[in-house]
Parts: structure tokens; sequence; C-alpha cells
């Protein structure tokens, strides 16, 4: 099987010495989050991640979840109870939820570090308590207080957990097309009748109870989106006294067999006359679940950075051992039979090309948290405003870019296996078909691609972006005489000028054309993601350099953003390409099948 | 599950309309490869590949092969074995092997599209024929006349199977290192003994014999690559005057759980003084095993195009199915629901990549099959040695960018179907499992990134290359003054000039520093790809004006040359940057860990 080692030591550079997190988190009062709380949660996170998590992982891949049809419950695979239990025991699962609810009110980017190391380790347990963490922000934001009180307490300590139920067999990406109904019981509480498909978490033997999120339509609902609301549906009725009552009308209809993710129960889940209870407004549902989603969005990027660094650790343990041919400028190791396969520069290209997206990839994430955080806390209204307006641009990128890269890594990884990385043994294979999942749920990567494009950028005219540019150009402005950081300054400013000017240029096609904006989407998309990524890799260079650490890590840290610049910022120049061919180069295919 | 349909129109194009087969055959010979006759061994193909294969594929996905360990038999999944003897029994076994052994003398190019159909229909029963063709190879190459009188027949026929046994447990791409021993028997055979992994096809029980061909050191051979010979070694023992007799002392040990393709029985092969038979010279292996290797890596190009055909053709299927959002500029079909997904850009340029990939693709592996008719059959010695070189030339490239391009559209195809694309049901995750072995097997990318470099470039001083470039130019001279194609010949020729450039640019700097090409390997192969698809997109477009096709036909060429040229040529631009930025951008990583 994989190995799996917490990367404490580059989140703590991400953390620390780039995002300065310490100071930052006292600043937003967050008085608790000292550096040495924080170190002693990511020590504690890796060794609960390392020893009870990663063994689990290929355990869940070859048992699955299994349904008894007959009762519709769910039976997760051997061991996923127990270090369910843990985690509860362990106070994970409140980790930066509000202290009034019994959590422990750290900041969000305090539980991102944490996420990686749990999708890491076991992505498909780390599905269970995920959408617990969306259930509790769509409740915190949008839950009448009753609802805050008896739903709140019992997902914030992890003893129920929760779903999000979207979508329905003939819609997914369009939820304005969907039909579950809620028909008012005339008692405050509403009947859910419907079935939802792909629910995550829908049904299992964690806790003793599970809290369903759900979109359906009032009988006097318009069509479309504007006709959805949002009801809570608990699996053992919950009444306004937060009391406890009988089996609730909601079961388990099937399991999907999937391609990976085996251990991860993803439900059909059908709604019978439910009893539920609307959460926000009437037809407000969407505004909750776009709470749930931008929270699930991060969180499922964060599966893509958590899988990549577990590939990429196996891959360079095993490019170290495996001998196989000589270097071709002579032989490494003339007393080995032969050279260990990384002294190859193109094994080196596939190691390389893993840690630089994925240590980019890694402040890139941190960072979107990190907005959220300086959003929802700061005293500044301004500062909250920009803050805001980043985190939302963030978002999308943040998803699709982690999860592409995900697939990106887990292929060059198993790549550096050869044969041997097609076969279960090594649990290469395995790290593949997870990632395959992420650029799929959550929204595909299309789906980002026009959030970001279409509501992000276009529909707001670009706000965030704006202040993501001018930190961008601030960093470029006060490192403009470090000789030493010319070489990522001038490229990093000319992306951020070239990014400009195709962000324009797509605006002013799409006054003309709208399908302009899907035909420039995914390669904006991307072109945002490598721009992204190369102001935190100068800025990483300019943080390693004034750092304390040993004079080896400020090599390593330069020569990875070296090549980051020099082999996979060049991507820019084909999406931009692509970009700007428009619509024109996207000929219409023929609807009818010829 | 999915659907395949043999795509004869584009087969027929690309032969006929393009290739110009039917006057090539004829002119090297093969009076009975008229058009005729070819377009009935095409529709024969498609008939028996689409009714017969395709429906087992997702059969052979969920039953895999199965070792009884007490006796060392695999039983192949339900028909699979009862496909076979129709395969034989249609005479498809011997298709291009030469008449005097029982085939019908062919041309090789005429078994490509029958491959391509195979693959699409059912990769993992297609590998159980597959590796007979190129123990075919070995022995009408090496094998002494006896071995060819034993042998050959009964594998033309199909009545036996081939293997291929290379690779052992801490050798794969480095024969040099491998340890499986043959002890002379005094009577002409040798005893052969030593333990062979990854051996497909190594057991099943299709047929009464498997006839696997064997590296292994005679006692006094030389230690590396250069002590290595071949054996023909039969499961059941064969003698010299061709009478098959007891069962010989090589036994299936296990097999491989693997990723995907879990019809095709992965073996590890135990050899226990085996009696077995040199082919060819003492210590000259390597030579047989090299013919053998090429006929399979064209045939695992050919897997990766007929799985991507395969992918889009239910992409596009869905994508006009599957209901879903408005267009951005206003709804398409106001009746409907929603639109369907292909009226989305961001859908089109999925599905379009696919259509540029295989339909430039195709052309690319049936003319490097070309190449190798004309070698062996021409009247000219100097034509003889072009296309040889040629050949050669574009096998890594066929190889490599097809199976990369199988992971990239059996990726898109499945994107395409958002989160169904994920389960079982549909069976484009299947696509996506079996084509992630293609770009490891028979030599990964980075091998075959060496061979083209290293080899038929540097090492033949690019005479493949030179050749080809030769037709790239005459045919932008030809056409230099041609409007309607002005749009494409401008790019292709910037293309060629470019890639001439970066050719001698990395010979310069491999001359001083041979990692430079380990450095450039895999970058230098992908823009060959790109440039020689950029000659077959131009051609496609010249030959589809100066058909008798109809105007949609024409009009739908040009358009997807159009995307070709505006959206996947520039992946040059990136490529070639890298290939630029040389060793100098590729940090050594440390081979201890840290």
């Amino acid at each position: 099987m994989s190995s799996y080692k917490a990367p404490l030591a580059d989140m703590r550079f991400a953390l620390f010495d780039v995002l300065d997190a310490e100071a930052q988190f006292q600043r937003l009062g967050f008085t608790d989050a000292t550096r040495d709380v924080l170190d002693a949660v990511l020590d504690e996170a890796g060794r609960f991640t390392e020893t009870v998590l990663a063994p689990l992982n290929p355990v869940g891949d070859r048992e699955g979840c299994k349904l008894d049809v007959s009762t519709g419950a769910v039976t997760t695979p051997a061991g996923f109870r127990q270090a369910y239990a843990q985690f509860v025991d362990g106070g994970w699962a409140g980790l930066t939820s509000p202290v009034e609810f019994g959590g422990q009110g750290l900041p969000q980017l305090v539980g991102v570090p944490l996420k990686e190391m749990i999708d890491a380790a076991n992505l498909a347990w780390g599905n269970f308590p995920l959408l617990s963490h969306g259930a509790i922000e769509a409740l915190l934001h949008h839950g009448e207080s009753w609802q805050q009180e008896a739903f709140l307490k019992p997902l914030v300590e992890g003893r129920w957990t929760g779903t999000m139920c979207l979508t329905e067999p003939h819609c997914g990406s369009d939820l304005g097309l969907l039909k579950t109904r809620a028909e008012p019981n005339g008692d405050g509480s509403y009947s859910i009748t419907g079935t939802k498909i792909f629910i995550t978490a829908g049904e299992h033997d964690f806790t003793d109870n599970i809290v369903h999120l759900v979109l359906a339509r009032l009988p006097d609902a318009p069509a479309g989106s504007k006709g959805i609301s949002l009801f809570v549906v608990p699996r053992e009725r919950v009444a306004q006294d937060g009391s406890t009552g009988e089996r609730n009308a909601v079961r388990c209809g099937s399991l999907e067999h999937k391609m990976g993710i085996h251990g991860s129960a993803t439900c059909v889940m059908n709604f019978d006359g439910a009893q539920g209870y609307l959460v926000g407004a009437p037809h407000k549902g969407l505004m909750g679940m776009f709470t749930m989603m931008n929270s699930a969005r991060l969180g499922v990027g964060l599966q893509g950075l958590g899988l990549s660094e577990r590939a990429l650790q196996n891959a360079l343990r095993y490019s170290r051992e495996r001998l196989q041919m000589r270097a071709l400028s002579g032989a490494k190791f003339p007393d080995k039979p032969a050279d260990p396969i990384i002294v190859h520069p193109d094994v080196r290209r596939m190691l390389l090309t893993c840690k630089a997206l994925i240590e980019g990839g890694r402040l890139m994430g941190y960072d979107a948290a990190m907005q959220g955080d300086i959003a929802a806390n700061s005293n500044d209204a301004a500062e909250r405003e920009l803050a805001d307006a980043q985190a939302g641009f963030l978002t999308p990128i943040v998803k699709a870019c982690l999860t592409e890269w995900g697939v990106e890594c887990t292929y060059n990884a198993l790549q550096c296996f050869g044969g041997h990385g097609y076969i279960a043994e090594h649990g290469m294979e395995q790290l593949a078909r997870d990632a395959r999942i992420t650029t799929l749920y959550e929204g595909t990567t299309g789906i980002q691609a026009l959030d970001l494009l279409g509501r992000k950028i276009l529909a707001m005219k670009g706000a965030g972006l704006k202040a993501f540019l001018a930190r961008v150009h601030a960093f470029c402005e006060e490192n403009a005489g470090n000789e030493s950081l010319a070489e990522f300054v001038g490229p990093l400013r000319e992306t951020a000028t070239r990014w400009q000017q195709l962000t324009m240029q797509i605006g002013q096609r799409a006054a003309g054309n709208a399908d302009e904006i899907g035909a420039a989407s995914f390669d904006y998309l991307m072109y945002s993601g490598y721009a992204v990524l190369a102001y935190w890799w100068a800025r990483s260079v300019a943080a390693a350099d004034a750092s304390t650490h040993p004079q080896a890590f400020k090599d390593d840290k330069r020569a990875t953003a070296r090549f980051y610049f020099a082999r996979i910022l060049p991507r820019t120049l084909t999406h931009s390409a692509a970009i700007e061919s428009g619509v024109a180069g996207l000929p219409e295919l023929a609807v009818e099948a010829v």
C-alpha cells in the first residue's frame, strides 16, 4: 500500500513564513490561536491521520460500503466507524466551529491543513465529516434559533453528521429543474417527497442521527431556480424542543458502484413524506445551498491537494529505491547494478511537476481560507469587502485547479512506478481513481470555470481579481530592486499584465456574444490558476530567503520556483492562445446525431 | 454500458482519400488488396467487433480472470473463449500473416483498422491475440526453419497464442538486469528457469497451447543487455518435428489485481526448468525482442485510439441527450425544459479536443503502418530505406501520443457525463481505467521519448525526421498558392521549421551534457506529435476538398482542422518553452530521502 507522512514542515512554512498566520489570527481576535496551540494541533492532526486514517485507506477501497436493502442500513468498511469515534473524541469535528455550539472557535484556516491531511490519509473516510461542515455553515447562517439549538450542537460535536441533498436523476448542475416537493403540514413542519442521488454520507453507521439539508419546491413555488427552498430533514425526527423522536420517512435506496472512493457511501436517498423544517426564507434555498457549496468546494480542492501530496511522497520513495538503467551522463552509482530512477531528468520532471503544483497549490488553498477568515472577522469593513471578494474569486480556482492538478499529480506519480503503478499492491492506482471524482463533484471544472468568469469576473466586475492583482503588483513593487528575486518578479509582472488584458478582451467580446464566456472559461480558469501560483512561488522564495530555515530549505524553494517558472508557467501561453481564438475556433456540433 | 459503432466512414476517409491505400497496395504487389476486398474486410470487422466483442466489454471488467492455484489454470470471463473461437473461425487471426503459414497475406495496414476496432470494442479481450502478432513477427524474422514450421502455422491460424516474457520483478525498462537462466540440455533444447511478471495472456483457456517467447541468459552470457538470448518455450512441449508432447514446466503463479483491463490475464509466470529452444543467435535476444516490441508498440498506440473513439461516441450521445441549463447566448430549445449540454461551448471544447486528436491520430497511426508496409515491400531500395526510417521514427510518437491522448480523451469524455461518468453504469469509468495502462506497458511514455530523441533522432542522425519533414515541406510547396489551405499551410510550415530548430538546439546541447536528452525528451516527443498532427489535419482538409464527399463532410473536416490549429497546436508553445529551458530548469532531487 502507499504510505503517508503529514507534510508538517511545508504546512508550517505556508502558514507561518508566508501567510504570517499567527499575527493575522491575533489581529482578527482569535486570541487562542497562538503558534504553540497551532503547532500542537498540527502535530496531533499528523499523528491521527497517519496512524488511524491512513492504514484504513486500502481497507475502504477493498471493502466498500454495504447496503442492507431490507432495512436501508449502510455498513461502512471495517475500522471506519471506530476511526470516526476517535475523531469525535479528539475534538476534531468542531475545531473551527463556534464555541457557543461546542466548537473550539479556531479560524477556518486552521481546519484547512487538518482537512488536507485527512484527505491525503483517507479521502473516502474524509467525505463523512466533510458534509457536516457544510450543513453547519448553512444552519449557522440561515437557520432559525431553535434549529441552531437543536441541530448545531450535535453536528459540531460530531455526534450527528450532515448531508447536502441537491442532485436528482435529471438535474445536477441545473438545480432549477429539481422536482422534490415540500408540503406544509400545518404545524410548522413540511412533508418532503422525492428522490435525491449522489448523496455523500447519506446513510452510514457512524452516528445516531443524520441531518439532511434538502432542496425542494413548496406548492406555490415559481418555476426554475427562484422556486427552490431549503429544508432540514433529520433521519430520526427532531421536535422543536430538540427531542429526538421516531424514524423519519427517508431511506437509502441504493449505493452507487463507483470508479473510486469505495469507502464513501454515495447514496440514492428516497424521501417519502419525510418530516422537515424550512431553513431560511421560502424560495431562497439556493442562497443557503451556496453557503454550503462554497465551503464544500474549498474542501474538495483540498482533496486534490492531499491526494497529490500522498502520491508524490510515494513516487519519490519509489524513484529513490527503484534501480533501472544508468544516467545518460554516466553512472551515478557504479557500485549498484543500476542507478535509482530519480537520476533520470524525465523522472525528475514528473516529480518536480507534482512538487511545484503541490507546494504552490497549498499556498493558494490556504490563502483562500485566510481571505474567508478575514472577511468574517476583520474590524475593517473595507478590508472585509476586499477579502470577501477574493475568497469568492479564489474558490472556483482552488476547487478546479487543485483537483485538475490532483488528477495530473496522481497520473505523474503512478507513471513513475511504470507497470507497478497499475497494480493494486502499491496503492497508486487507488489514488488515481479516488482523484478522478474531485473534478466532478461539487461542480465540474466547467461549472467552476463559468462561476469564475461569468459570476466572479463579469457579473461582479472583477472585484476579486482586482483585489488579488493589487497584492501581486504591491509585491512586485516592493521587490522591484531585489536582484535575487528579479528572475521571478519580471515574469510574474508580465503574467499579471497579460491576465488583465485577457480579462478585458473577453469582457469586450462577451458584450457582443455571450457564448464567448463559455468559449474562454476553461482556459481562463487555468490561466488564472497558473498566474496565482506564479505569485505564490515568487512569494515563497522571498519568504524562504527572509526566514531562519537552513540554506538547503531555501535552495530547495528557489530551485522548485525556477522549475515552476521554466516548465509550468509556460502553459499560460497555450491557454492564452486558446482564449484569443475565441468562439470562432469552437465550431458548432450537430445536436442531432448524424 | 457504453456503446460502440465502428467509425468506418472516417477509417475509409483515412485509408482511401488521404493515404491512397488501394493504389499503394497495388504498387507494393498486394494484388488481392483491392478496394472491394478492403471494404468487405472493414464491414465484416465492424460487425464482428460491434456485435461480438463490444457487449463482452463490461462482462470482462466485472468478472475478470480467475486462477485455479492448484492447477495454474486461468479461466477467462464468460463469453471471451467463444468470441475467440469466432475470431479464429472468421480468419481474423492471420489477416496480415504470410500465405505460406496459413495467413491471408494482406498488408499490415489492413490489420490496423481491425486492431483499432477490437480495442475500442474490448481492449482486455484484444490483448490475447495482440501478443501472438509479436510472436509471429519474431519467429518470422529470427526463427529457424523448423521453428517456423512448428510454431508459425498454429499461431497464424490462431489455434495457439503467443506471449512476450521480458519483465522480471526487479527489471522492466532495464532488461540488462534480467536473471532468468537457460541451461543447454545437450539435445539442442534448453532448460529455462526464472520468474517473469506482467505477462499478458500468459495463461488462459482459449487454446490448446501457448507459445512463450522468453528472454534469458545462457551460462556463458556476458553481463548486461549484451548477454540476453531469446527462447521459444511452449506451454505444451513441441518437438523439432512439430509434434506436441507433455506439459512443460511453466505455470501461472498468480494474476495481478489491476486498475483496469480486468478481462486481460496479467500473469506471474514461473519457469522451472521448462524446455525451450534458442531463437536467433546466442546473446542477441534483444534484437528479436525489438521486432516484437515495435509491432506491439504500434498496437498499443491503436489501443489509445480505439478507447478515445469509443469514449467520444458515448460523450457525444450523452451531450446531445442530457438537458441542463440554457445556452448563455439564449435558449436554443425553448420547448424543452433545458438545452442539451452540447450547446455549451465548454462541452464542445472537450468533445472537439477528442475529435481532433482521434481523427488526426488515426492518420498518424495508419501512416506509420503504411511506412512499415512500404519498407517491407517496395521494389525501390531508396524508398524502403526512407520508409523504414519513418516507421522507426513514428513508432514511439504513435505509441506515446495516441496513448497519452487516450488518457486525455477518456478523461474529457467522462467529464462530459459529470458525476454520472464516475459510476460504473455508463461504462465511461471503465474506459478511463483501461486507458490508464496504455501509457505504461510496452515502454512508458518516458521510454518512448528516450527512444525517439536518443535513438531515432540523435543516434540515427534524424533520418526519419528528415524524411517526414520532406513530406511536410513538399505538401506546403504544392499548396503554396492554394488560398483555401493558406490558413493551415502557414502555421504548419512554421511548426515544422521550429521543430527543426529545436532538434538542432537539443543536439548541440546534448553534445555537451547527455542529460539534456532526458530533460528535453518528453516535451520533444509531444511537440513532435502535435507537429505530425498539424500535417495530417492540413492534408485532411486538402483530401476532403478534393474528394466527392458531401459538402457537410468537407465542412466538418475544415471546422475540426480549424479547431486543431486554434486550440490544440498552441500546446507546442508550452513544449517549446520547456525544451528551451533545458536541464538547468530541472534541479536535482536528493537521492537520499531528507
